[in-house]
């Protein structure tokens, strides 16, 4: 690292640190209480459900307190042995014993059922929803606090003008770094798509060869029952008066468009081949009369892709009645479930499985929320607690590495989450609970659920949901205090004191830019550049290939677009690469195999160049970056 | 085309017309007069040289005249029948025993020594040089004078509006054509590589794995001779400090990057793998030790590739001397010979063959510029005067369809082409002569040489420099006297009379946006939507997928990010791609095939939906656009 140029520290001292600022010493003290305060309850919740926290931050915030640190890890799947069959039933854990019962919206386990009538739940610490509540208003009120937006938004455009000049300085250096490491390039990087929805992760060119080979072979077959009567492929596509033979790109019209621009609705209907349901059903379910055997036979085309390409990786979201397909087993796939917010309203983005979900209480499937929320986890909770009477759940969620919640995030659900708000099991009405209200409610009953697989070594779950692709800034604010690391977060542009407390957690973000190119946000103005130079944890991922990609490799379109758009250097790309592989779910043992045997540290330290070739000078930066900042707060803390 | 909405045409009485134009009745006329002169200036030049001109716009130019008008097809040479050996010189025409010698620059033929003596060629017209000049300064006042500028600007303006209303009214019905269309969608429309260059038409991945594959299998191959000593390609690694086994594609260092914006230099400079210039002579050049087989079997690579993808096609470019990787014949290929502008000056672009090549005056290889001119043209008289004493260079010039300019056309010669200017063996200075004066005399040898070829019912060949990437407007107009059609046209921007001229003659651009955004010009900024929009005849090309491209389609990519930044339909993809495919030199036997028998008429009657999936509605709009403009100018001309 001798040549790289460092950037000399800003004064240390209190009152010049204000002034450099140009703020009061009186707001800079203020706004740094604020951000520790906020960065405490981060940390709290995140360790809570088992979830990450970055060490320096925590270790700056014991020094603040005075206190010393330990290091907890996660524990994540390892990848089934070589040989080994990856959904063998022969060894699932014996039966606890146990009793889940879901209380106020959140699942508790008892002992037994006599403890669980008189609800004396086990030891599994569940948030306290009066103390969630208050931090959650206290987050609102920093957010909106005059001399921390200032403190912030000083703080951000320092971050922004500092790469700038680390750029100028050390680019070159950096390049050489890489032009002197051997075998490694941005190609053989292993990257991460991830955010890919399952039912969007073919390009529409290959989802159009599949339906025409299907057709060739399996005409004759039954595909579908109609009130009873059973009716073959060919009868399918008579009744939707084409033929497979004739069908192009064009007529399948599943990619979006210019129409789709700020146009969720037109773009959840692009979902439907020729824009009929029918062949959604067939082709894109895992709940349909052939038991979803071609929606698993299109994954298995796209994972042999990602297999031959061997340096591209993905975790594809599944909605979570969706077992079949994951018979599908490859090392190169890692598998989400994802939860629709679509407890009403009928537009709903990325949900498979409508005949499954249609538990909606605008169609009168579910009585009140508490019901929703019960059907999605008591199942999982009891194949925690009695593996072998749920065998095929149990090895699915061997799979599962982590929960997502999904939906049109500009609707604006007029609700607002509060001491007040009714209780799930009181929420009976027609309209949809805000996100934060679905939010907290996932998040309490993942963390919950983590302590007793944990308990039992089992693999416990991250929380990473759509967030701040549009709609309120709380949506961030949510995910701040419960999800692991989101999808989108392009509203971070709005708030700098969220994007600030985002770059000092090191949140990380799972930016698309072609899917917001065609719902949201125009390419050009997208804060993906704009947030990887502050220092924030992006990585990049497709969303859905279906509708966005032309290519074949729609993970390298995204990258390769970024990298001309944006005129990405090879050192930026492979760090956005290595941001993916440590976003991304992938075991212990796989991430020390793809960034280095000490990926877990931070720094310079945690990186290994001839793995991730990712210039040890630019890890420098955002190390030292990080600690700046982090030790301003401090200061900030103690002047008082 | 019933559901076309069609936009109502202007009144077309004069008067109305000059205030539509907010100009003076003086001033409309002055500005049509003009424009009409600029028509029939390149009219006469495109028919000289069996270059291409538009029906249409011929029909308007007799109707003002009163005259009438006659087609003429160009002679495109014909692919070689299945089976047929491509490479067969036993066929060969017999010598006619003509001789040609050059005078002032240009190729003259006579009958024989004797006639050559008292110089009595044979009547093959020649541009007269100095009505050259005399067109040339008409158009350099036209296009800088006042009230053409205002009124072509101003209907550059209206041609933009009138495409943004017909998008609104129309693209709803466009896509609805489309997706009545059976088989074919944008995947299987047939698109051309207008423009790519042979030395950099592999990938820079691809590049490196075959460097890394063949030095597994030749390590101890005598590859190169140093001062008559035998070198291995293990010595020559060894000479370079490095082993193949190491090298990355960071290491390579053929990628454009940040440091290329701007700097023509250093982007040459990139040609070297490594840096190292063994390395290109080994793997990207013709005449080497090994007779350019590595570059040959590079190149085969590519075309199987291209193959494999069925609708893809290139068109790559090299310099004369190579004739060796003429034996890589493949249908998805037509050849061009691109011709350095490198009288003098070190920095060039794309020119493989340096030995070949050093043929500058700065290192006095050449006396004067003549003795280039001739060193380039005279063997291709030859050969084709007797293609059987020269049966290599006779079939190699079977294969190829143009020529080429190529250099950094943003430095500046000094140097203004007049009547004045030295003749061509009068330039024995070191300095480069200009632009315009490198455009003429080749294409006034180029326009010999197609007569003479003509005559013998040979392959004609076309003219399609480099031209407005950077540099002088002079660079388009020059190429508008001349050029069938050309790459780049950036600089169009920059003078309204040109770029209304380009349009109204429709001389096809092949744009590099990619490129541009490496070296010229921001991706965003790319006139290419622009210009699409106004009605010019746009192609997307790759110009150099080594430099510019990630992903092992580069021309597709090409497209995906055009499609994606700029937001374009599925009808403009298809369009740009018949446009690529109407500008390359395919025969006609292939267009007729890839865009339907009547591709040669003009309007909606020349296109075939099935082949091209471009609306009729689209092509209505284009033609009746282009009628429109060219009607105003009849009617200011005819109003005197």
């Amino acid at each position: 690292l001798d040549s790289y140029i460092f950037l000399k520290h800003w004064p240390l001292c209190v009152t010049s640190l204000a002034s450099a600022n140009q703020v009061t010493m009186d707001d800079f003290e203020l706004s740094c209480k604020g951000v520790y305060r906020a960065l405490t309850i981060r940390e709290k919740y995140m360790r809570l459900a088992y979830q990450r926290f970055p060490l320096t931050t925590s270790e700056y915030l014991r020094e603040i307190e005075g206190g010393s640190f330990k290091t907890e890890d996660l524990v994540q799947p390892a990848p089934p042995k070589q040989g080994e069959d990856p959904f063998d039933t022969k060894n699932l854990p014996k039966d606890l014993g146990y009793v889940a019962r879901m209380k106020d919206g959140v699942i508790y386990v008892y002992k037994d059922a006599a403890a669980a009538d008189k609800h004396q739940p086990k030891d599994l610490p569940c948030p306290d929803y009066d103390t969630f509540i208050d931090d959650m208003n206290f987050l609102i009120a920093l957010i909106a606090q005059g001399p921390t937006k200032t403190y912030t938004h000083r703080r951000l455009k320092f971050l922004m003008s500092k790469f700038n000049v680390h750029e100028m300085l050390n680019e070159m250096e950096e390049m050489k770094e890489l032009k002197l490491n051997p075998h490694r390039d941005f190609y053989n990087c292993r990257k991460v798509d991830t955010h890919i929805h399952a039912a969007a992760c073919m390009n529409q060119k290959h989802l159009l060869r599949f339906i025409k080979r299907s057709y060739r072979v399996d005409a004759e077959r039954v595909v579908h029952k109609l009130n009873g009567k059973e009716v073959t492929m060919k009868e399918l596509f008579e009744s939707l008066h084409l033929h497979p033979y004739d069908l192009t790109v064009d007529s399948l019209d599943v990619h979006a468009g210019r129409q789709t621009f700020q146009r969720f609705d037109k773009f959840n209907a692009k979902y439907n081949p020729v824009g009929a349901s029918e062949l959604r059903d067939l082709y894109m379910k895992t709940e349909n009369h052939i038991g979803g055997e071609y929606f698993a036979t299109i994954i298995k085309e796209v994972a042999s892709d990602l297999e031959d390409a061997k340096y591209q990786y993905a975790e594809p979201r599944l909605s979570i009645y969706g077992c079949n397909p994951t018979e599908v087993f490859s090392p190169n796939l890692k598998w989400m479930i994802q939860i629709p917010r679509i407890y009403s309203g009928p537009s709903v983005r990325h949900v498979e499985n409508n005949k499954s979900f249609d538990i909606f209480r605008g169609r009168n499937f579910v009585p009140h929320f508490g019901k929703m929320l019960e059907n999605i986890f008591l199942p999982v909770f009891n194949a925690t607690i009695d593996p072998q009477s749920h065998p095929e759940l149990s090895i699915f969620l061997q799979h599962v590495t982590g929960f997502d919640s999904v939906d049109d995030e500009s609707k604006h659900s007029g609700h607002m989450f509060c001491t007040k708000s009714p209780k799930p099991q009181e929420w009976d009405v027609g309209k949809n609970p805000s996100y934060t209200y679905y939010i907290y409610y996932m998040y309490a009953n993942i963390a919950v659920l983590n302590q007793l697989r944990r308990e039992r070594g089992m693999n416990t779950f991250t929380f990473r949901p759509h967030c701040g692709e549009a709609g309120a800034i709380t949506h961030l604010l949510a995910a701040f205090m419960t999800a692991d690391n989101i999808s989108h977060g392009l509203n971070l542009k709005k708030s700098p004191v969220l994007q600030y407390l985002y770059f000092l957690t090191q949140i990380p973000i799972a930016m698309s830019p072609l899917s917001n190119n065609s719902l949201f946000l125009e390419y050009a103005k997208n804060p993906l550049l704009e947030f990887h130079k502050k220092g924030l944890v992006v990585s990049l991922s497709t969303d859905d290939p279906m509708q966005f990609h032309y290519t074949k490799e729609p993970l390298m379109e995204e990258y390769a677009i970024a990298a001309q758009v944006f005129k990405l250097s090879t050192c930026d790309m492979c760090e956005i690469s290595r941001n993916s592989v440590l976003q991304s779910a992938m075991s212990h043992e796989e991430k020390s195999h793809f960034l280095g045997q000490n990926y877990l540290k931070e720094g310079p330290e945690g990186n290994d160049i001839r793995k991730t070739n990712v210039a040890q000078i630019r890890m420098a930066y955002r190390y030292e970056t990080l600690c700046y900042e982090l030790n301003l707060i401090k200061e900030g803390v103690k002047s008082d």
